[in-house]
């Protein structure tokens, strides 16, 4: 096995950019946050932000529009005088040490990148909750268990000697990609005993073989979707994978996650596009031969690496379907009086089996936070913007505290694109909905990168929120959202809290059954007497009602840890357990002890478990 | 729970047609055969053959070149001469009868539907296999171990208690769908000492709720294709799920082996329709709640019915994506100079994102077949068909000995239809193809459902033969064909089999990375010792050749028993122990003993296989 080095450096800095990937590095005060640290939000005056580097579009320009859109809609003041820096971490406790482990794994690997500082440690010991781990880091809270040791392995052999290792001496694994979790999968659970190894496969990210022929690529599992994404374009390929967190996360995060892309219209959701991956357990790897497009064998072991969360083993390959570069590349937008009416248009567009690469449709808030999002305009732009909006509003009527926006992106041949945007625009005026041009439909896609950034800003400012997402059935999508919207503002209110809650949400995936819907919440935590408390609560109910109005646990983001609570209530009682049985079969000594959905309840509990014969079922957790 | 036993009737027989479905009913001679009774290839004189009844559009009409074509093809006389109307079977001996169990039972449920004469466990006791099962049943040959009831239960409750019973006794459970397995996976086990019930799933066949908003049906498992269509379509919609086997076969059935439709373009395979199913295990209900779009919810055992051929429980219940009947319905047909043109028009149709709902390329031999299978034409159509057949031959320079047909089914509103049209159409010249007209393309199709009615005809002739998929990436096609072509040829000739072998094969599907390949296989069995064995020697070869080039086990017929000889070489050990701990964990009994795939040594003793740690792996069996 040969590698370059200056390949792996390359690619994990993304086509030469000048920032920093977020990777271990010493020195830097918050290297808890989201994403590139040349890229942070900041105040030119008390009433502008600007986003620093030139990373994102909208980067690099003053925008004065969003802290009064923030102010006005929480109803509180937000400025430079409530920023919190954040403190340093207290003191981190010794790391734990399993020498004989330690010994053996330096003999077998001595060029083998092991790290134990404080702030690799740290780094690993966490995702990006935006609550429970990076509001907490920012106030100086340390978890209260924390990995003891961070090994890069760089390729499937030594991850194989790794487990292997791990599982003889007790030592327990933790696979760590792009470390973008939003579940709380990378929080060590805080009463094991054992040694804890974070596995960060950012080393492994050589794509092994491009197959033209067949339209994959095998690549290693720690390859994030960024490097994957450019040294595919050079090849005049692309995965298609594009969930909000491509530029950080890796490919065998996406597999235990199972993700999900912006644009699985056209490129599929992970479990589609992935033909093949290996999982290395401590008992073998799990893997099916040969690599073929569909097959009927008997069960497929290898499909429960998707939505492993961690728990099975590692990731270290996967046969990933590509397709050429699209011919044409086609943004489009348009507005719709009001969100009913703007899902009854994506709706139809799924029936008439229009399938553009993307489309999204976002409710009033979130519209009018991609314009508070805005540069300030002069000249020519700022009449002609003024006069699309006299337009939209006298003309038109739209109501501007109603009115949604749609975004899409059109992928494929010409003649594929030409007859999506026939079907689009032609379903458009019998749904009251207007062209808002291209511009605003690349722009749309644009701030999705700047959102956990803008998350991270507020944070820092006192405002907590999160991002919730769930797939639901076409006919509950505005039961749901209205159950949401209603149930924030109570539990606010109830709870004391300051000024009104935020919330927006759009629609970021269309099925044929249905949607993924994605809200962001957040509320001013200054005042409460215990602002990650309260938030739990809150976010508890607020899933508790999706459940209640028929969504489901989580469309993409996974279980985690901060979603246990509810495993009993979508799987069955025989599900857990044959769930658990496997995982006895595949780590007996779980070593892969992250303790993520089903596995949460220690193992020995579920091994002793006896089984239920059906006659003495007990409920299976269902409302 | 109310139920019109009217409905169910009326349901099963399919739109009130004449002939009985292949149900249970005594005192017909040959009630082992494929299909309907009404609907059999039967000589009208020494070269001329006719498809009975009125059922398919191929019956009704002497058919005068099919024989010519076997005769010339096999290198053998065919004539009525050769005619073996079948031997009545041996007697069966008496069935098993766990008392406790039966007394158990009837008291629950005094209404269940009990059978166990002869026939009715005779014709549970096998699937479709041409050889292993039908030539063999017609030589009056019984299989070594029977059922020894059937059961036909009529709702969720009674599946329920069932498993539970069989539990409690150590009674072996065998699900019976459409009864259509061609891998054998009906089969008992010959050394199973347990009593052995059949549970015919065929009385469950309702549905439950149509939800039109989300675009799914809640079935009952037990519905066939047939009768799932029939009432979908009187109310507008179709689930576009259609396997050769749709008259016949189950929802539960194309579960349980991870069936395929030959319209998955547009309506996807099993797994991508179907958004939940309920699995009765013996230690309860693998299911999952709520139903939505797609979620990430851990890991999803659910997923673990697709697949598990019987040896998991039982699916009662799915709830399946269905569409709105396509306002448009085009066929199309087009035949090229050779296979290998044929492919690379696939290929292209492919990369164009061109989907038609269903594409199908034949080979040079199964295009024959189709013409071979034309009535006599008389008059203006014998004479365009003439004419035709200079112009591309003569004209065009076509070999007929090479030429090959591609049939197109295009669906959905006029404008995608349209545009798949403009697709096809347009990339036809370069790659030398010519138009055949819509009526060839819907013979093509309609030639499908008759092909097993040939295999039984030929099967009392002395000809036996098999269908045999594979899964293929692109860059294999011809590699596999190639292989399957000269073994085939190779092992017939080594052992003496008169003639030459019959080989046609068509391409069924077509995807991003590849292709399903479905072969057809004949010879002529006279004059060999042991066709059986000689049969299973040379299939058992071509299953060698293409695993070797690079094809999948199956597509989707699944492993069953036949192809049990090679699940170590397609699934690693670690899988194979995995999913054999999830059969520990949900029928440690095992009670669903059919032993198929992974499941076919005893439970026994992979329960007692120590799981060897990595260090010590063996080799994961690939070639």
């Amino acid at each position: 096995m040969t590698r370059s080095d200056t390949q792996v450096r390359r690619g994990a800095t993304g086509r030469g950019a000048a920032g920093r990937p977020y990777d271990p590095a010493p020195g830097r005060r918050y290297a808890h946050l989201w994403g590139y640290d040349d890229s942070r939000f900041e105040f030119l005056d008390p009433r502008t932000v600007q986003l620093t580097g030139d990373r994102y579009p909208l980067a690099g320009a003053p925008l004065p529009h969003f802290m009064p859109f923030v102010e006005a809609l929480l109803g509180v003041p937000v400025g430079p005088e409530h920023l919190q820096e954040g403190l340093p971490p207290a003191a981190l406790p010794a790391p734990l040490r399993h020498e004989p482990f330690l010994a053996e794994l330096r003999a077998a690997f001595p060029a083998l990148r092991l790290e134990e500082d404080d702030e690799a440690r740290l780094v690993h010991s966490h995702g990006q909750l935006s609550v429970d781990e990076i509001y907490r880091l920012l106030a100086g809270a340390v978890p209260e268990r924390l990995v003891d040791l961070v090994v890069h392995p760089r390729g499937e052999d030594e991850v194989q000697a790794l487990v292997r290792l791990a599982d003889r001496h007790g030592v327990v694994l933790i696979p760590y990609g792009g470390g973008t979790n939003v579940s709380g999968a990378l929080a060590c659970p805080p009463h094991e005993r054992r040694m804890i190894v974070s596995v960060d496969m950012r080393g492994m990210n050589r794509i092994l073989e491009i197959d033209r022929a067949n339209g994959w690529v095998v690549v290693e599992a720690g390859i994030t979707g960024k490097e994957l994404e450019a040294r595919l374009e050079a090849e005049g390929l692309t995965s298609g994978q594009v969930p909000d967190s491509v530029e950080l996360a890796t490919v065998g995060g996406w597999i235990a996650t199972n993700a999900s892309g912006m644009k699985k219209n056209r490129y599929g959701n992970i479990e589609d596009a992935v033909l093949d991956a290996v999982l290395v357990t401590p008992r073998g790897q799990v893997r099916l031969t040969p690599v073929v497009p569909r097959s009927s064998v008997g069960i497929q072991a290898q499909r429960l690496a998707f939505g492993s969360e961690g728990g099975l083993g590692i990731v270290t390959r996967a046969v990933l379907q590509v397709w050429p570069l699209p011919a044409v590349l086609r943004y489009a937008s348009f507005v719709f009086p009001d969100f009913e009416a703007g899902v009854r248009y994506l709706r139809d567009v799924q029936a008439a089996g229009i399938r553009p690469a993307s489309i999204r449709l976002t409710n009033n808030t979130e519209f009018r936070l991609g314009q508070a999002l805005g540069r300030a305009k002069r000249g020519t732009g700022a009449l002609v913007s003024r006069l699309t909006t006299l337009f939209v509003t006298r003309v038109k009527g739209f109501d501007p505290e109603r009115m949604v926006a749609c975004t899409v992106v059109m992928e494929g041949s010409a003649a594929e694109v030409r007859q999506q945007a026939r079907g689009l625009f032609g379903l458009l005026k019998q749904h009251g909905g207007l062209s808002g041009g291209p511009e605003n439909g690349r722009r749309g896609y644009a701030v999705t990168f700047a959102i956990a950034y803008i998350r991270d800003f507020l944070n820092k400012l006192g405002i907590i929120g999160e991002t919730l997402e769930t797939s639901a059935p076409w006919s509950r999508i505005l039961e749901i959202t209205g159950a949401v919207e209603t149930e924030l503002r109570r539990s606010c209110a109830e709870r004391g809290v300051a000024g009104r809650p935020y919330l927006s949400y759009r629609i970021s995936q269309s099925y044929r059954a249905g949607v993924c819907i994605y809200f962001t919440m957040g509320f001013c935590a200054r005042g409460l007497e215990d602002p990650v408390l309260t938030f739990h609560e809150i976010e508890h109910r607020l899933r508790e009602v999706i459940l209640e109005q028929g969504g489901s646990l989580s469309h993409h983001h996974g279980v985690g840890k901060i979603r246990q609570g509810f495993v009993q209530r979508v799987h069955s009682e025989a599900s857990i357990r044959a769930v658990r049985a496997l995982k006895r079969s595949l780590d007996p000594n779980d070593v892969f002890g992250a303790g993520n959905h089903a596995f949460g309840a220690p193992l020995a509990e579920a091994a002793s478990e006896p089984p239920r014969p059906e006659g003495e079922r007990v409920a299976d957790g269902r409302p």
